[in-house]
Parts: structure tokens; sequence; C-alpha cells
């Protein structure tokens, strides 16, 4: 049998989230059940709520980066247990025999992950409903073992900001030695430089914002440029290894392509609406590439999350309760905030 | 004491190629001079000529596939003998101690490879003057051993057409189980698909004509793909590991970005004069790139030289006379060989 819970959700791109029930679906063998403690909020839920990508599925809840506490487990259950930390990223369901499941790469499945939330529900039918809500349910395969950090809160952003930018982070090899750029500071650059460096790395800030140079140093950069400085731009030409590129509106990459020694890559996080223009020489000249990274699988989200815990890296976080959501909305659009809103759940 | 010797050249972007004079430098220490018995034509020729990137230092003498017959050698010169059959690509000088140089890819030079023709000229002065001559003379270190091929002269364009096309198809691992595409047939296209195949790899060749499709499949691809055909390119989402794209105008990548497995990558070796749109979806999803890639270093040119004579590799060459050059030229910008002109340098 289902259990009806609160959540905050809207019916209509049009109408602000509001108090509403939802049903989450009885246990089965496999699944797990999580009270909700924390659940970050990223630009991507406001994307959602707004249709911008067009095809979302109303009533829609958004949040998946979803922190909680288990609180019963279905029959089968052999990871968790009632009382453990849990928590939820971007993906609950896959179909776990194409040669990307198999792989570890689940984000890339075949026939399409199933997404925490605005995704049909293969399991229960109609579609997922996120995080804003008083619990989760999720098949043990796709819940993480949340490990004891000091400021959980602060850790749920790391659900999807942090896995999206370790990913890229770990494949082109961040670590001592490497000279890496990090494009836009914001919930995702501003944690891609705690882990570069935590990682090894060199890390060199690129902002357009004067008032984020300092803020870089104090995260942990090496060295931070303002972008319109283009004496300084120039100095780092043909210097980096490769550049995480988190800016989500169209933009020039043709300025960080020059700044790539020869084989580095501008690596694309953001989803700029426009695409992007590339200019030969740019790529040619240096064997350098201008490629993309999307989340990351289940098993590399939990080493994600077991690497910040070791190295103690959190998002700078705002926690707000789950009533002052429409106005963060509203915050979040116009960049205001610094980095992350985090919800406290206990709120609703 | 420096040589004259005959060459074509022209004085001027709008006037033809012209029988005219110019000086090799005396022999230095290590200099190799050769008689120059072929030597291929290649876009970029046309390119310098017409001044189409600006820069053209007149007058100039084209050619950068060029292969011949030892007739000098300087004191020190101890991998060449009199006699010897000899070649040179791009690449004439570089700076030999840059981190580029030391690696091997001096195609990417700190301070700039001096070029077989049209590029100053740090030893002699002046400019350099390409293939379209009796002889040309060489630093041992750029001069590169030529197998005794069969066809000689099929095998000049190999110098340049055939190490554009062989270093990205080494250096992304084409080979037995990768299912490489090949995007335009023409000089770099044609001798992509021996190259793929003689490396191990599944061949998927995709043009704009028809009338190569047939011409595909005879010069070794598995599938030949007429990329307006939506059903048939549909078939094609996600199942090739790389592409390389030999087109020089502008199109569209995020077509073939889609053909690519996760991790893959579509190499551009044409130069486009306008800048490619890259949709960010086509890269984030999949973890896909677009690189570049631009001939290759002396040490692979050589390893390409010895790989294509025990593939019996060259490519379908038209040989001409150096008194058709200027209409061959014609024939050239209108797309009209199959694949490669080569000049028959006694002609001159």
């Amino acid at each position: 049998m289902s259990t009806e819970v609160k959540a905050y959700g809207t019916a209509s791109a049009d109408a602000p989230l509001q108090e509403i029930k939802i049903n989450r679906r009885a246990l089965q063998a496999h699944d797990v059940e999580f009270e909700i403690l924390y659940c970050g909020i990223c630009h991507s839920d406001l994307h959602q709520i707004k249709n911008d990508f067009g095809g979302t599925l109303f009533p829609i809840v958004p949040g998946h980066e979803i922190v909680g506490r288990v609180t019963a487990i279905g029959d089968h259950v052999k990871n968790f247990k009632i009382g453990d930390l849990a928590a939820v990223g971007c993906i609950v369901d896959s179909c776990g025999n194409c040669e990307y499941c198999e792989d570890g790469i689940e984000q890339f499945c075949d026939e399409g992950v199933t997404f925490s939330f605005n995704s049909e529900d293969k399991i229960s039918g109609g579609h997922t409903l996120g995080g804003f809500s008083k619990t989760y349910v999720c098949h043990e395969k796709y819940v993480l073992k949340m490990p004891p950090f000091k400021d959980l809160a602060a850790a749920a952003p790391l659900l999807c900001a942090g896995i999206t930018v370790y990913s890229p982070l770990k494949h082109w090899q961040a670590g001592p030695g490497k000279k890496v750029g990090i494009l836009g500071i914001g919930g995702l650059g501003h944690l891609a430089i705690k882990i570069a460096k935590a990682m090894g790395a060199e890390v060199v800030v690129f902002t357009t914002s004067p008032s984020k140079v300092e803020d870089a140093k104090r995260l942990g950069a090496d060295e931070a440029v303002l972008s319109s400085d283009a004496e300084t731009m120039a100095k780092y030409a043909r210097q980096l290894h490769f550049i995480i590129d988190t800016v989500s509106a169209k933009h020039d990459v043709n300025v960080y392509l020059n700044l790539l020694r020869h084989d580095g890559t501008v690596v694309l996080v953001g989803l700029p609406p426009e695409p992007l223009e590339v200019a030969s020489f740019n790529v040619v000249i240096g064997r350098r590439s201008f490629a993309g990274s999307n989340i990351g699988g289940i098993a590399e989200t939990q080493e994600m999350l077991d690497f910040c815990f070791e190295h103690t890296i959190t998002a700078e976080s705002e926690i707000i309760s789950i009533q002052e959501v429409n106005h963060a909305f509203e915050r979040l659009e116009k960049g205001d905030v610094k980095y992350r809103f985090v919800i406290d759940m206990a709120s609703l």
C-alpha cells in the first residue's frame, strides 16, 4: 500500500510551489525508504519547474540532492538498515543491461535513466517525484551510503553539483602536476575548486565577476583571473591541461581552447541553450578538444561522497526552510546565492 | 655557394604559376640535397597561392609532398647517402628545445615550425620555397627515409594527406574492435579508409556524393552511407568509436557527434574557415568530444611511411606534368580529382 506524504510542488509552470500531498509506493523487496533531512536546490530544478526544456510532467516535485535517514527497508535489502544515513542523487533507475549500465555509467543508459524527479516511473507508473518531500523510496542499487558529514546539510549539493564536477576531474585526471582551469564560480565551479585542489591539481579560476576573484582564492584556487583582463588572460595561453566550463549561457569557448596545452580539453558541464561556436584552428592546432560531461554513475557518485568526506569538502550553503523555496528560486534566477541553497526538510 | 634551380612559382595571387629560377642554399654540415622526382598537390597549396589566409610570402613556390633521390650530403650527415630515396613533408625546421619538439610533436612547436614552403626561413633568410622545383635542401633531421614504394609517385601524397589522417587514427587508437567513421572522401578521406582498414578497424564512410558510395567500398570501406539518407544515418546513432572529419567547408558536426558511442570523438582535420556550431547536449550526453588534429611530427611521419609501405598503401593519383599545374589547380578547386594530383618533376 502506498503512503501519502507531504511535499512541495506545482501543477503548472506559472504557479509557485506549494504544499501538496503525494504517494510513495509500498516497499518492494529491494526498496529503501528514508526520511528526507535535507535537499539541495539546483538550477535544473528551476529549469524543470519552468518547463524550460519542454516536457515537464506536472504536478512536479523537484529536488535531486536528497539526504536522509533510513526508516524502512524491503525484505531483501542487504546494504542498508533502519537508522542509516542515505542519499539519492539524480538517478533512481536504469535498464541495468546495456553496455553503459554494465560499465557503471548509467547516466548514459541506452534506454534512458529514470531521474529522481520528472521522469517516467517504470516501477510505480506515473512520473517520479523529487526530494522536496518528507520521504523517498528507491531501489537500494540507486541509494548512496551517506558518510557522516559534520555538516550534513552542506553535503547535500554533492549529490548533483559535486558529482558533475568530480566525474570530469577524475576522468581527465586532475592531480599533482596538472594545471586545471575552472570557468565560472557558482554551485558547480566552487565545488570544482575544492575537489580539484583535494586531488592535488593546481587550480586557476576564470570569472567575469571581480567580486569572485577573491572568493575563488578563499575557496582554495591558486590563481583567479578576471576573464575580461586580456593581458592577464594572454599569459595563460597554452598553459592549462584542461578546463572545466560550468557556464550555462552562450559564451566564447575559443578563448579558453587557446589556454590549453596540446592535447588539452575544455569540458563543458553546463548546458547553454544555444550552440557554441568552435573555430577549427582552435582544436586542430595542438590537437585540443571541446568535450562534455554529465553527472556520473552510481558507483562514481559513492566514490565522490567518500572522497569529499575524507577531504572535508561540502558546498558553501545557505540553509532555508521549505516555505522560503519560491523566494530562493527567484534569487537563484538572479544568481544571488553563494553558492547553493539547501532546504532543511524538518520545516515541511 | 647557393645553387640556382628551376621551379614553378608566382609573384602574385592573381598570376598563374610559371617557370622561375630560385636558389637552394649551399650545403651545411647536416644538410641533405635531393633531386625531386615527384611532388603531390594539396588543397593548402592552392590556399597559399591564392593568399586565402593572408600572409602569403611572394614569390611563392608551393609543394610539400616531396619525394626525391639524394644528390649530395653535408659533411656530418649520417643517415643518408647519395642515391638514397628521400622525402620532405610539411615540416623542415623547428626550435628543437620546447616541450613539443622534445615530445616529437614538432608540428606544435612553441616558436612555430618552419614549413617546407611559405615560411620564414631561419637558416637561409627569406622564405622557404617548396617542392615544385628541381631540388630541395633540408637538415637531415627533417628528411624522411622514403621506402621503395613500387609506385613512388602515388606515395608522395602520404607526406601530407597520409600523415594528417594516420596521426589521429593512431592517437585515437583505430584498430580491431573499433568502428571508425570517415567523413568526406577526398585526398584525406580516401587515404583514411585505406589506413584505418590496414590498422584493423571497421570503417564506415559518410559522404554527400552518391558516386562516392561505391567508390568508398572499392577503396576498402566496410560500409558507405549517403549522409542525406536520414533513415540510414539514424541506424548509426551511438555506434562509432570515433570519426575523422575531413570536410573543409562549414558543416553540421552535431549530426556526427550523435553517431558516437560514449567517450567518442569527432576529429576535425579539415580547416573550415567559419566556426562550427556544437550543441551542448551533443557533447555533454555521452561525454563526447569535438577535437582536431594537424599533420604529425617527423618521427610519426616516418612511422606512417613505413606502415604504408608494409601495407602497400598509396594515394589514388593522377600523374601530371608541371606544365599542367595551373589547370590542375582549377580542377582541384572544383573537386575534380580522384583523389590526388602528383607532378612528375622530370617534366620541369
